[in-house]
């Protein structure tokens, strides 16, 4: 994916995920720095009805194959620093 | 929840999704610092059947509501920086 045109994608995303990949609301993951297997394997389930939430269902409708990868790509490629916990 | 009582059940967690958060395989989500009510969500959702996967359908099974709690507190508790995409 092109993590690019990912970040100009996310610009529908952004009021739930965040273009910097935190959650805006209690319902929605944060994003950033993500697995990005995991995120095309979310999107393209919700595209295709495996995986059913209100909001998503009907936003990956019209993603296409690339916007995912680009999408997955941005995203995944937030750096994230974990402390440990103790 | 309890994010101790959390940690002691996130033992079995650890081999795809890290004591730490971080998702060790390319299918597993990182949950460090993942928002609470998601969390809880999703675990819920796989109990019940609502959203599936191969694991995680199986998985979710043997926990309690107040299991589901406590891992959701431990998880979301790890403290996670951003650094914020250029």
């Amino acid at each position: 994916g092109d993590a690019k045109a990912g970040r100009a994608k996310a610009v529908g995303c952004q009021a739930c995920h965040g273009l910097d990949g935190l959650s805006k609301l209690p319902d929605a993951p944060n994003l950033a720095g993500q697995v990005e297997p995991y995120l095309v394997k979310a999107l393209t389930e919700f595209r295709n009805g495996t995986r059913k939430n209100e909001v998503m269902s009907v936003a990956a409708q019209d993603l296409s194959d690339a916007d995912i990868a680009n999408l997955a790509a941005y995203y995944s490629g937030i750096q994230i620093d974990v402390v440990p916990p103790g």
